[in-house]
């Protein structure tokens, strides 16, 4: 590398965890590239793009634990998967889109490496939430709008979306495509307006992206006429439309 | 560079603002690692360490507006920095600790940049929040204990830390070291249980990292035995002792 700043060394028979960004290989970070760079086998999932895949060593095995399309590894699998690696003493990236701890059930795959002996390292990643929205224009804060911003996941039905409704100004939710009708009109019956700025982003980062600027009132509707795929990230709140949005 | 990805070339008299991550090196983004190399002028700030900015080309001129000792440049000036470097034709770098929009107050800049007529781009940034906490063991979510996780500034008055307390089990604060005892009382008396473990990480990602565990009840007492000083970042809930926590 051109970079002149010292790198860890990839012992064998270690795992390390490593977020690879909302898409943009850009948006990998040193620590990540570093690691591409060492690992015997690299252990990734259906959001790892291909030339992000392609600065691994060209002799390291590629593995697809993806839970998208055909048949998928349940969490445990993965993580034995890990452990099983480690243990013939290969070098094992586990490389994740986003960051794997936020909501990248990284701390998962870490207790049962810990469970087994196996040494580990976290290598923090842009998570969507922040940097995918980044760069479509949209900031999760702004001074003069909000002093906090609360991160969910949109699959999970205990979530208490009335209460995040009163907590925090801006909302940002994860993996929430197939149910943001429903998370908007919740949020609506407790007390949000219906003018309340909404934007979808699919592929942030990515020359692919695509941005859905609307509201909570008219989500629903919007989103039957111009139907969106996964991975998206939904930003909720005054900051959506303070910027000129960017696309790609 | 080594990396084979194609990277954005720095235009003559456009401004960048970029995040540069919680302070380790190996925690920027290529894009921020090429939008040094090709700067004519990094403005930075106080978090931005001197390793970083040795990657930028040496003939770069490199301006401190931090906020921290001595006089302090205002928001206003430094967007008026940004915007007179510009209209010379240079290639601005607004270099910012952490992520530009995570708290970092890149959108106002970004606003005065775009009312004179300066060409942007935004290169987002490892957030304190997440991946500070995630180099000290900490994970912002874990399955079984958070589906949200909100983050919030500590120094700003008027935040609802009741709503926050039943909003998301787990909450991470940025520059909250001066008032996080009162903070930890309003949150105790908004029924979070005076038990719920709490960790303030000091210089997350650096060699001189510090971590204090405690809990909302104990946290007043264990700083005046412990003292500490920022930049701190401090996480709140049932992820704070799940793994073990690694110091730098």
């Amino acid at each position: 590398m051109s970079e002149s700043i010292p790198l860890p060394e990839f012992p064998a028979g270690h795992v390390w965890l490593c977020g690879a960004g909302p898409g943009d290989a850009g948006l990998l970070t040193l620590h990540a590239v570093n690691a591409l760079k060492q690992a015997d086998v690299i252990v990734h999932d259906a959001l790892v793009g291909a030339d992000i895949l392609a600065m691994g060593h060209p002799a390291a095995e590629r593995l697809y634990v993806g839970k998208r399309g055909g048949q998928s590894a349940t969490q445990a699998q993965i993580s034995q998967i890990l452990v099983d690696l480690a243990q013939t003493g290969k070098r094992v990236l586990r490389l994740k889109g986003g960051d794997p701890f936020m909501f990248g059930r990284g701390g998962e795959e870490v207790q049962v490496l810990a469970a087994a002996n196996i040494p580990w390292r976290i290598i923090p990643g842009v998570t969507a939430g922040i940097g995918g929205l980044a760069m479509a224009g949209i900031p999760v804060t702004h001074r003069d709008v909000n002093q906090a911003v609360i991160f969910a996941t949109g699959h999970d039905p205990v979530t208490d979306w009335a209460a995040i409704a009163r907590a925090a100004p801006v909302i940002v939710i994860y993996m929430g495509l197939k149910r943001i009708g429903v998370i908007a009109q919740t949020l609506i019956a407790a007390g949000r307006s219906a003018d309340t700025p909404v934007a979808i982003v699919t592929d942030a980062s990515l020359p692919t992206q695509t941005i859905l600027q609307s509201t909570l009132g008219r989500i629903t509707d919007d989103l039957a006429t111009h139907p969106m795929s996964p991975p998206a990230v939904i930003c909720i709140g005054g900051t959506v439309d303070i910027l000129e949005h960017s696309n790609g």
